[in-house]
């Protein structure tokens, strides 16, 4: 299938949003980049903050979307908790503008934080809180673990990878695949949510 | 003891550029801050990149000594991480421009970002690295786990935490404080590594 100049448009403004950030991309890059004409991006979108929106939007409900899955079908707490991982690393791999243009949000929010960012955050945020606290009931995990607690060590130790990664080759010895880290960290952290026999 | 010119000038330069970035703040911005005049910026400082320099060198040596503690003592593997998750709550207390100043290093890096970030951010994963390393060695922490992940994981449950912090209040129903948190998380990643009996 041909990508219509709008795709072409919409994807030079991803990456150029997530390269510097909204204050420092003007409608006239996003122009050069994707090789269209300024009355063109205009036309198509309406205003750089209407693109700047468009883009956030696309990110973080496919964000939504890819991670809501792990905790959709019949099974148990931790499968899913397993699926959680699987999908954040194949989340990265397919959508490599998510996590910067999340982090710039996080330093500096625009208005679209709370409509956009924070709503589909806590979506995905919501369902992991209630597999835990689920888990808990159902004896899979340790009393006395706050399931927001959980949810938010899980989070960080898979985002902040992304963002280090840049960091992984040069800050540690060992070569490390993105499948090695999810697999032990995953393994980390069930281990330590486990209930003691 | 009273502040100097030179301190007011510095502690609003790290306060500038924490919430706006390098390329966000202009000299100008700086004197208005801080009630000095733009010239006596110059004289103390030289220009608005050494200024800058001046204040990363300035948090990432404080952080690479603050956390580097946690190592050097004569406590045991376990203790030493709960050590060093008690200096992160201590120095996110203390310092809280310094996981702005870095997280924007990370999106953006500047010619600073290896000499002055990774090289700090390096030495304090090494000694955590060893840490575990010795862990293993011991037989306090399980085999198999990397410690280079292990190190990572337990970065990126402190490192997010602070960064959205911001969103706890709003992103979970429950109200956690940073002792708390701190605390099941340091639970959590300790149990996951340990041995099993």
């Amino acid at each position: 299938m041909e990508r219509t100049a709008s795709d072409q448009i919409f994807d030079a403004a991803t990456r150029l949003f997530a390269e510097k950030g909204f204050a420092g991309v003007s409608l006239q890059d996003v122009a050069e980049t994707s090789g269209a004409e300024e009355s063109e991006l205009l036309r198509l979108f309406g205003s750089r903050e209407k693109l700047y929106e468009a883009v956030l939007e696309s990110q973080f409900s496919n964000y939504a979307v890819s991670l809501g899955a792990a905790f959709e079908g019949s099974e148990g707490p931790v499968t899913r908790v397993e699926l959680f991982a699987r999908a954040m690393c194949d989340f990265h791999k397919q959508a490599p503008y998510f996590f910067p243009l999340y982090y710039r949000e996080l330093l500096t929010p625009s208005p679209y934080f709370e409509p956009i960012v924070l709503k589909k955050i806590r979506h995905v945020a919501y369902m992991s809180d209630n597999n835990i606290a689920k888990g808990i009931q159902k004896g899979h995990f340790r009393h006395g673990v706050n399931p927001a607690n959980a949810t938010m060590v899980m989070a960080g130790m898979f985002h902040y990878y992304f963002l280090a990664n840049r960091l992984v080759g040069t800050l540690l010895p060992e070569s490390i695949t993105d499948e090695e880290f999810f697999s032990q960290a995953v393994k980390v952290f069930l281990n330590g949510l486990k209930k003691e026999e």
